[in-house]
């Protein structure tokens, strides 16, 4: 921290600036303060210990506490989210800002007039409100829900193989917090949403990313990345994957599920993106086809009905959920009564497959125009494929321009991007482009503006 | 893990037994099961690696991979909870039981009707029900609200100090992700509800317990501990303490803020009973008389209005919740949208005040039938203090009758006690009495119940 200069500081303390240079010089002998060649002056240290200062003949003259909350903000076994991130979340808050890249449904496409009539409906026809704590593995009721939902995705389970959990990213803290060994290493795609956020990682856990061709990842760079690395689990996201938009093949799905049983490597499967098919439904999940319980699922609400309901679940066998479930307890005592009341009535009385239909056939829409868009104005700089579900067109430029100066170009234009590093640090050539979240004009705008911006900048391709 | 006898093996798979004893004894002979003096058979090995069994040729018969989800469940750097608590959990969820430790309010003292009300009041006053994610801080909305109720508690803040949390335990697990190294030691009230959880012991971080006396902590033991441990931080819970029930004086606040400055000693201050004053107000938090920031405030709506709401917040300089916005987005990416509403509308409507003033009548009237009770039918075997606000009264036994047998024939009589080993491993003489869960009738029979068994046992006084 830089000080005010002399003068100020004997106007602001109200004494002679000489008082002020002779404690300066005090402090500049004891190492508190430093000055520099511009004149100015800082303070020095902020170390563990504390400091005390002794006059001339040795007494004390003050002890200095050095420790102050500020002085922790450093400290702290979780890492910080990558500064690209920091600076996504808070540029999202930003008004009108296009989000590009943004993983949400736009505000216009949350049922948001639906829920009020809910909230009236649940206030009719409930006498009393959940106030209570619900029980460790979430509210029976919700549970039950659950397990319907989970049958019409081909999954058996009872209420007791479900937790409800605030969203998955809590099951994935869950599950590193709660299953893992520090310095374990978990199997993931390469690239994958993982990578930007750091769930495992402030566990100790290491993640290795196993290639991806066009059915999914590779079987044979995971059978030999799990014996090199000695992986503990493998993490997929197999239907409308996070961040390329893949959906995993039949064939693909069985091998997998084959050779993880022969190799010992227990499968995590985000199913967030399963029900947001466009074109017609993918293969059945992973956990629907296992009879061993090598698979632990996880569901959410975040991605099709409302991130801030913080409402995912996860499904697996009795003794890991009822783990899973004392670390939830001890993390936050549950989730909030209120959001699986309405989760409850939200799925119990049908308002989730009617909204699901016309979600579906927004996003269908929504789709169509960035694909339309990319074959307008990125046809000769960028590659992608059509993605059959999810958020997400993976793009591909075919130059060398560098994406993190586009990216800071664009958000002076008002236009925020998803680029690839975020998912690989290998993808540096990659966006992810989301058509869930900005709206059609803010599309065509945006995708517009960013040809542009390539062009001008002389993308060799 | 035992297996069934042979005989029992051999009905259950339908095959002789003949069969089973050769599959037995090959499976013992490669180490994967092992018999014992008694007869029985269990399996011995739960490894890392995989196992693949050979026949008399050498040829491969099954590769057997060990590694499954259930395999997990003791791995994880989060310790389960403590066994006794793990009870506890457990048996709050066997009806007809009689909660006597429970730090919850009744749910008969939950404004469940207003609640529901106040839904409705949402759902005809509102265009539509919040379903993005809220800001990293938390709503706005609810955030100056806080900022109100604070200053009724004498704390300036502005909503960039306030960051919202799901309970008080979540900001305890903030706290020890985001703030503090591992292996570093708090210094706390001796005994602590904290003992009793492992917010901060799951992060790797060490515990060192203060002693009190009828002011508060000791402020001598604490500045000789804070160096004797190299302490980073005091949690202290000054009013309405749990589970002792006391209030930290005027003057002991005083010196502990004077001293904690000076020895640079940041306080972590506990506040979620500080609202629930029986006979008077308390004096205020340290948090209020905190003119440097170096006490970090939690409060919570968990023990006045609805644990099941799961709201809570933390008050501190911008800096230091700034980083734990950023550790709370990566947790759980916010707590729930729909509780935030419903707790802006609660205390913005005034619902709030008039249910603490009903709240602290019924908690008054609990207090003196538990005190009456104790009177009458504990006189000779115990002693306690009467306490003036929050839940509890801890109780010291006379006797040396063993504490954890007292827990098991009261559970068998269908009550559950919260022992005082819980809260400090030398506190086997106490109880933690509490006035806030069990009806009057239950509180009437399960007092009465407990002096029958302790003098059946023959407590020696």
């Amino acid at each position: 921290m830089k000080l005010p200069s002399q003068r100020v500081l004997a106007k602001q303390l109200d004494v002679n600036r000489s008082t002020i240079v002779a404690a300066m010089d005090r402090l500049v002998s004891t190492g508190v303060l430093e000055g520099n060649s511009g004149g100015g002056t800082r303070v020095a240290v902020v170390g563990e210990e504390e400091l005390t200062l002794y006059d001339s003949q040795g007494d004390q003259l003050v002890s200095f506490p050095r420790r102050h909350w500020n002085g922790y903000v450093e400290d702290g076994i979780h890492y910080p989210n990558l500064p690209l991130v920091q600076t996504i979340n808070k540029m999202e808050f930003v008004p009108h800002m296009i989000r590009l890249g943004t993983g949400e449904l736009s505000p216009s496409l949350l049922p948001e007039h639906t829920m009020r009539h809910l909230f009236s409906e649940i206030a009719s026809s409930v006498d009393t409100v959940p106030l209570s704590y619900e029980e460790p593995l979430g509210s029976l009721q919700l549970r039950r829900q659950l397990c319907l939902e989970m049958e019409q995705r081909g999954i058996n389970a009872s209420p007791s193989n479900v937790l409800v959990v605030s969203g998955a990213l809590q099951a994935f803290q869950l599950i590193s917090a709660g299953l893992l060994e520090r310095q374990s290493t978990i199997l993931l795609e390469k690239p994958s949403y993982l990578y930007s956020i750091h769930a495992f990682q402030s566990a100790g856990i290491r993640l290795a990313g196993v290639p991806m061709d066009s059915e999914g990842l590779q079987i044979s760079a995971l059978t030999r990345l799990k014996q090199l690395r000695q992986a503990v689990l493998l993490y997929t996201n197999p239907t409308y994957h996070n961040p390329t938009g893949m959906v995993m093949s039949e064939a693909r799905r069985t091998r997998l599920l084959q050779v993880c049983g022969q190799i010992g490597l227990p499968i995590l499967e985000d199913g967030a993106y399963e029900e947001l098919w466009l074109d017609h439904q993918p293969p059945t999940s992973l956990k629907a086809r296992d009879t061993s319980g090598q698979v632990l699922y996880v569901g959410t609400l975040s991605k099709t009905v409302s991130p801030g309901l913080r409402i995912g679940w996860i499904v697996g066998s009795e003794r890991v959920i009822e783990r899973l479930a004392d670390i939830k307890m001890q993390t936050d005592y549950g989730s909030s009564s209120v959001s699986q009341l309405m989760a409850y009535h939200w799925l119990q009385s049908g308002s989730h497959q009617r909204h699901m239909e016309q979600l579906r056939e927004h996003l269908r829409v929504r789709r169509d125009v960035m694909l339309e868009l990319l074959s307008q104005e990125w046809h000769d700089i960028a590659t992608w494929q059509q993605p059959t579900g999810g958020f997400y067109i993976w793009v591909t430029m075919k130059g060398t321009f560098p994406l993190h100066k586009l990216f800071e170009q664009a958000l002076s234009a008002g236009i925020l991007l998803n680029i690839g590093t975020l998912y690989d640090r290998g993808s540096s050539r990659q966006l992810r482009l989301s058509y869930a979240y900005a709206s059609i004009k803010e599309m065509k705008f945006a995708m517009g503006k960013l040809a542009q911006l390539i062009r001008i900048q002389g993308w060799k391709s």
